[in-house]
């Protein structure tokens, strides 16, 4: 076999990078857990005609079958391509054995027959969270739920060196409640056009208000101009109300988005901006919607994205509400590794090599390793009794920073060439050599 | 829609399972990487061409294709049917950027179109460690896998009560070797025959290798004899001297195979046996093999697998000889799961429950929530202000332990009653109470 070569849409991290990723997914676990938030994985696989009701997604979709299935079968499973399909799916198979509200973190990878661009790619990692309940859904976790996926995201800027994030939120109810305030003959049509904004500019979404929705001039102009608010704080209400629109509707959504600002603003200050463009294409959503940029990298486009869906799922008898938020992982990472933006400290889990004398002595060395690994501390054993300046250049090709001297009781520091007696049963590095850390290129090098 | 229902093969976990399960994926992770194993992942596909050279599996493959292809093109991709196929292809594709010897352990899931039966799955998780080095492999590393494995095994018998493992290993050369001084004409072709003693007796092999095999019945006793000897010591060694066979690979056989036994019943006592009848079917296997059962639970058959292989990789110029071990976690968890023996102390991340006393203070709430969490306490606020009986109850139905009550700033232990003042920058739940943990059922409740 020649070398390989990459399959275009198919990233695959080195080591270093994977380090990265797993501190990445360890710091999302644990801010989702100490939110409350259970793990659920769901199989890779869902029934075609399920896939296929997303009506927009369905050409993306790939299909799965066995090698050995009759020639002409037609295939009837795919890969699921998020995670919100798979999830109210599960919700209704497992409702019976799910406490509700039922509060549940989902990390695992998605497919999509894409083509392959910057940004785009065919298998990448999602994280979500969600909540669910039977019947109706409180509002109040519209409001929680930015702070948890806010939360990692600022664990991530303050320990990797992440760019800020800021999250923009809407809330449909608030759009369409206006439309239907302005006497609009198709709320949901409007709102679609006013999701181009961005990609073609308000001008041109007015013309195409005025000439596709069927709306006034005056019309038009009102929902561009409700679409150009935003802000940090609750002052974007008296900045609609100034717009002379009235309907319950639109209070309630105002209420609603006033609440998830004023939280966010106590909690997570100067992470979240109510931004009344902000619409989400995809047509579950009912209320609260959100997207999340990069500061600095609004290139990206949005890593996090999600609302509040009122009818998901339902088994005829019983409706299920959520709100939901799902992290492009592989979105948010890819171009970061990419452009050598997070590096960690080491490509190895070990903090130390423990070297062999002679081949002889190899038990000796396992015997320190043992006691190490006992206390937590990873390491490994030099894999050839080379002289001992050739093990000290193994361990520094790996960026372990310590080599272990069995047969004088010695541990040395290769990076400050200091070198001093120790107790394997005793000894531990600084807190910061035990495992790889991440931290932004450039910042200093540990290894 | 209807409550759907599971796909034959495609077992999915509660959110209880999947505590257990991640507990046993936590443990596995740290205890591979104190041992110095880094994390890979691969892509889930592969190219079918790549996926078909493993002739005897490939019938299992499930070929992946875009539903938008154009009708009658032919799949490109399959789905991955074990970890070491595609870790041979990453080797290879990655060489230039890996350190060798390259220690890594990949957890993913595979697929396998296999008729669907206990302990069979369609979709299921691998845990695999390998050591790879380019040209030659030490031997030691034969040595040193063992220990890892039944490392983790063990941590998981004393920690969660999983049955105790009992790993017999076998080494190809010592049978091959044996064979060869017995002048046999086809050694491989003898311990294809030797595989199946275990499932159809050494008579019926006796008259294979007699029948099938070409041998005469003084050389078939000898390697039925050859096949039933096993130790958990070094005697084995001798035992297979008295069958008066001589041959230089045998010798070596003996002593690599000597190398592991006496190791392992230094570092992991008990849990090591030399087998001579272990074969393990793949062909690429070239020295040492492994299979690991749980005591008592043998007829699941094999938990973890492997051996050594000196040249899975090769990209023409430099061959890549490795030795592994494969950890089945889904055949492993799945019928503890399924039969109740392995349950978490709740089914929740939550410690505490803060309560709410009306709407209106649902930010005190929040706040004593957040004091918690930046302590590392997981916990959820009420989803409603119901009575406080109310909410209690809803805390004793998912097993939380604790409420909080933020207005008289205190917190109960819902299990004893106890109510004390408490506060929540300071306040701390027992260790044991602080993340759901695994036990075998029935030694207790904590919830």
């Amino acid at each position: 076999m020649s070398r390989p070569k990459p399959l275009s849409g198919f990233p695959e991290l080195t080591p270093e990078g994977r380090i990265v990723e797993q501190h990445v997914l360890d710091v999302l676990r644990d801010t989702f857990e100490l939110h409350g938030f259970g793990s659920v994985e769901t199989r890779a696989v869902e029934p075609l005609d399920t896939l296929a009701k997303q009506g927009e997604i369905d050409k993306e979709v790939y299909a799965v079958q066995r090698v050995a299935a009759e020639p002409g079968t037609p295939a009837e499973l795919g890969l699921h391509f998020d995670l919100t399909v798979p999830f109210a799916r599960y919700v209704l198979e497992h409702a019976h054995q799910l406490a509700f509200p039922f509060r549940r973190y989902q990390i695992q990878k998605v497919w999509r027959g894409e083509r392959p661009q910057e940004g785009r790619y065919r298998e990448f990692t999602q994280a979500d969270i969600d909540i669910v309940d039977a019947g109706t859904l409180a509002a109040h976790h519209d409001v929680e739920l930015p702070l948890v996926t806010l939360g990692a995201l600022e664990r991530l800027h303050v320990d990797l060196g992440l760019p800020p994030a800021l999250m923009r939120v809407n809330n449909r109810r608030l759009s369409e409640g206006f439309y239907r305030g302005l006497d609009v003959p198709d709320p949901p049509a409007v709102l679609r056009q006013v999701d181009k904004i961005d990609k073609i500019g308000a001008e041109r979404v007015t013309d195409l208000l005025v000439g596709d929705a069927g709306l006034s001039l005056a019309q038009a102009r009102s929902v561009v101009e409700l679409a150009s608010i935003s802000s940090a704080d609750e002052s974007f209400v008296e900045q609609v109300q100034r717009l002379g629109v009235r309907s319950d509707e639109l209070d309630e959504g105002l209420e609603l988005l006033a609440d998830v600002v004023r939280t966010a603003r106590q909690h997570v200050p100067g992470r979240l901006v109510a931004d009344l463009k902000i619409a989400r294409g995809l047509d579950y959503y009912t209320g609260t919607v959100y997207e999340t940029e990069l500061v600095g990298y609004e290139s990206w486009g949005s890593i996090s994205s999600g609302g509040r869906y009122d009818s998901l799922a339902s088994d005829g008898r019983t409706t299920y509400p959520g709100v939901g938020l799902s992290l492009g992982v592989t979105r948010l990472l890819a171009p970061l590794l990419g452009r050598g933006l997070l590096v960690p400290t080491r490509a190895v889990p070990s903090a130390v090599l423990v070297s062999v004398q002679s081949e002889g002595t190899r038990d000796d060395a396992v015997a320190v390793a043992e006691s190490l690994r006992a206390r937590g501390i990873a390491c490994e054993v030099a894999p050839r009794a080379d002289r001992f300046g050739r093990q000290i250049r193994y361990a520094d090709r790996r960026g372990i920073p310590f080599v272990w001297f069995p047969g004088a009781g010695e541990v040395k520091d290769i990076r400050t060439g200091e070198q001093l007696p120790a107790d394997a049963g005793r000894w531990s590095p600084p807190a910061d050599d035990l495992r790889p850390r991440v931290r932004p290129a450039g910042t200093g090098s540990a290894g």
